[in-house]
C-alpha cells in the first residue's frame, strides 16, 4: 500500500489515504518520495480548477526520491538511484512529438497528477522516461521545484535559441519568475525583471536581476520600449499585453509560462511592423530537463524554499494559496 | 519634372499632378516606370486609414521600370538595367536590424509612398539599396506585385524555416494568398487554402493549393486539429482565430500578413500545451527579397493580374475597392 495525501472534493482538506498501485508496469519506476515541491497547479487541481480533477486526488509533482523498484523492461535507472520526477509521468513515446524529443508535448501525456496520484506520498509511480537521474551538485531538498517550475523557465531559452547577448526580461517574481531570473542570468543574458511592488526590488536583483522596472508605471514601461528579445510572463493575472509587447525589440517574443485565462485582447498591428511573436510553452521534454539539470548544478542554481513536514501539508497548501511563499514550498519526509 | 497621379485629400480622386524631385540623391536612383501594381495599402493611404498619409499623395510601389538615373555613389545598378521596388524606398542601414540584414524592420524606414511620393507617375525615386534587379526569366508587365506582396508572403518561409515537409494554410485566396498558394506550393509544403466561397475553391487549387477547407464550415476547421506547421492569414477581418489556432500542430504558427485592426481576443491556454505562436511580419529585406524573386523565376510563379492603363487609374482603383480584382491589378504606360 502505498500511503499519500489525498483531497476527496474540490478544495478539500489533504486527508491521509491509503491506495493499493497493483503491479509495477514493465516501463515504470516507483520512486521512495523524500520530498515534494508544492506547485500553484497542485492547488488549481485540489480545486478542480481546469475541470480535469477526479477525487481522491493526490496531488505532487516536484518530487525528489531515490528509486524503490523498477519495471522488467526498465535498464538505465537502478534501485537506490536519487532521482525527480516533474509534471509528466510519461509519454505516448511514438506521438510526432515524441518521435522529435518534444515528448513534453505528447498528444497522449501522462500527468503525474491527471487520472493518477501524485507525489504527496510516501511512494509515486512513473513510467522511466519520465523520471530524470538527479545531478551530483544540487540539493536534494530544494531541488524539487527543478523537475516543474525550473524547467519550465529553462525550456524557452532552449526552444527559441536565446542567446547569452540579449537582453531577455521576466513578469512577476514568484514561484516561476524567481528561478527564472536565476537561470536567465546564468545563461550570460542582460535580466530585467518587472516587479509590481517596491519591496520585490531588492529581491530580484539578488536573485539575478541587472535592473528592475516597476510594472505600475506606465511611463517606465513606456522607456523600455525595443529593449527585449523575450518577455517571460509567469504571472495569471491580466496585464495590459499592448504595453509588454510595445517593450520587444524587433523580432521579440512575449512567452506565456503562466496560464492567463482571460483572452489576451491584443493588437497585432506592431507585429506587421516589427515581426514579434506570441507564444507558450509547457515544461520542457526529458533530454531538455536533463540540460536544464546539469546547467543548474554547474551554476549552483537552487529554487529558493520554505520547508514543511508532510503533516503539515495543509498549512503549507494555505501559505503557498496565500501568496506569501518566497517562493517555493517543500514537503519533506 | 515628374507626371504623377495624386490624391489631394482623404478618399479623393487621382489627378495628374506633377512635381519637381529636385537633384538626385547621391545614394537615390531614379527608375523610369513601366508597370506598377496597385496594393491594397494604395488604396489604404489614398483613404488617409493609417494616419499617416499627406497630400497631394502619389500611390504606387509595385513598381517595374528601367534606370534612367544614379546618383554618384552608386555602384551596383547601372541606367538601363531593369528592376523593381516595392514598399520600402530606403533604409537607414546603420540600426541594429538593417546590420543584421532585417533592413524591412528598420527602425527609420522610408517608405514608399508615405511622405514621399510613389510610382502611380512617370518616374520615380528610391534608394538605391532598395531597388532590385528583375531577374531573366519573369514577366515584367506582372512582376510588379512580387515586390510588395510577393515578398509579404515569401518572407515568413525564411524567417521561419518552414520545411518543404510542412503542411501550412492561407487564409484568404486573394492578392496576397493567392501568390502564398502559389509559393508554399512551389517550396514543396503540402498546401491547403482556407476559402469561404465555393466558388474560390478551384480557383485555389489551380493555384497550388492540394486542397481546399470550407472556413464556414465549423466542423470542416475542426476536422483539421492539429495539422499546419504554419497558417498564414492575409485577410484584415476579424475571424474566430481560436479556431485557427486550433488547427495548428505541435510548435506550430498562426502568422498575419493582412492588417487585422480588431484585437485577437485570443485564448493562450492552447499554446501552454502545444507551443504554438502567433506573429506578423512585414514585406521582407532587400536580400530576401532577391532569394524570392530567384525562386520565383526559377519556378514560373507568377501574379495573377489584370491589366489597366495609367489613365484608367480611378476606374483600376475602385475595382481593387470593389473587391472584385483577380488578383492583382498592375498599371502600364
Amino acid at each position: 500500500m502505498i500511503n499519500a495525501y489525498a483531497a476527496f472534493e474540490p478544495g478539500g482538506e489533504l486527508k491521509p489515504f491509503q491506495y493499493d498501485p497493483g503491479p509495477l508496469d514493465a516501463d515504470a519506476v516507483e520512486i521512495a518520495v523524500e520530498h515534494c515541491g508544492i506547485c500553484h497547479s497542485d492547488l488549481s487541481m485540489r480545486n478542480d480548477e481546469w475541470g480535469m480533477s477526479t477525487y481522491p486526488l493526490v496531488p505532487g509533482h516536484e518530487a525528489i526520491g531515490t528509486i524503490a523498484a523498477v519495471g522488467d523492461r526498465v535498464t538505465h535507472l537502478k534501485p537506490g538511484q536519487r532521482v525527480g520526477l516533474g509534471w509528466h509521468a510519461g509519454y505516448c513515446m511514438v506521438c510526432p512529438s515524441c518521435m522529435s524529443g518534444d515528448h513534453n508535448l505528447c498528444a497522449e501525456p501522462r500527468q503525474t497528477i491527471v487520472g493518477r496520484h501524485g507525489a504527496f506520498a510516501d511512494r509515486v509511480r512513473a513510467d522511466a522516461a519520465s523520471v530524470l537521474p538527479l545531478p551530483d551538485g544540487l540539493d536534494r531538498a530544494s531541488a524539487g521545484p527543478l523537475f516543474c517550475g525550473g524547467i519550465t523557465v529553462f525550456n524557452p531559452l532552449i526552444q527559441f535559441d536565446i542567446k547569452p547577448t540579449d537582453d531577455v526580461a521576466v513578469i512577476g517574481i514568484g514561484g516561476l519568475g524567481h528561478m527564472a531570473l536565476q537561470f536567465y542570468r546564468a545563461w550570460g543574458c542582460h535580466v530585467t525583471a518587472f516587479t509590481s511592488s517596491p519591496a520585490k526590488r531588492e529581491e530580484a536583483l539578488g536573485l539575478g536581476a541587472h535592473e528592475t522596472i516597476d510594472s505600475r508605471d506606465p511611463a517606465a514601461l513606456k522607456a523600455a520600449a525595443g529593449r527585449f528579445a523575450l518577455v517571460a510572463s509567469t504571472v495569471n493575472v491580466k496585464l495590459d499585453w499592448n504595453a509588454y509587447v510595445a517593450t520587444l525589440k524587433p523580432k521579440g517574443r512575449l512567452h506565456f509560462l503562466g496560464a492567463t485565462i482571460e483572452p489576451l485582447d491584443v493588437s497585432i498591428v506592431p507585429f506587421l511592423f516589427h515581426q514579434y511573436s506570441i507564444s507558450g510553452s509547457p515544461v520542457g521534454s526529458p533530454a531538455t530537463i536533463k540540460r536544464m539539470l546539469d546547467f543548474a548544478a554547474r551554476h549552483g542554481l537552487n529554487p529558493v524554499t520554505e520547508h514543511f513536514r508532510f503533516d503539515q501539508i495543509n498549512e503549507a497548501m494555505a501559505h503557498l494559496a496565500s501568496g506569501q511563499a518566497r517562493y517555493r514550498i517543500v514537503l519533506s519526509h
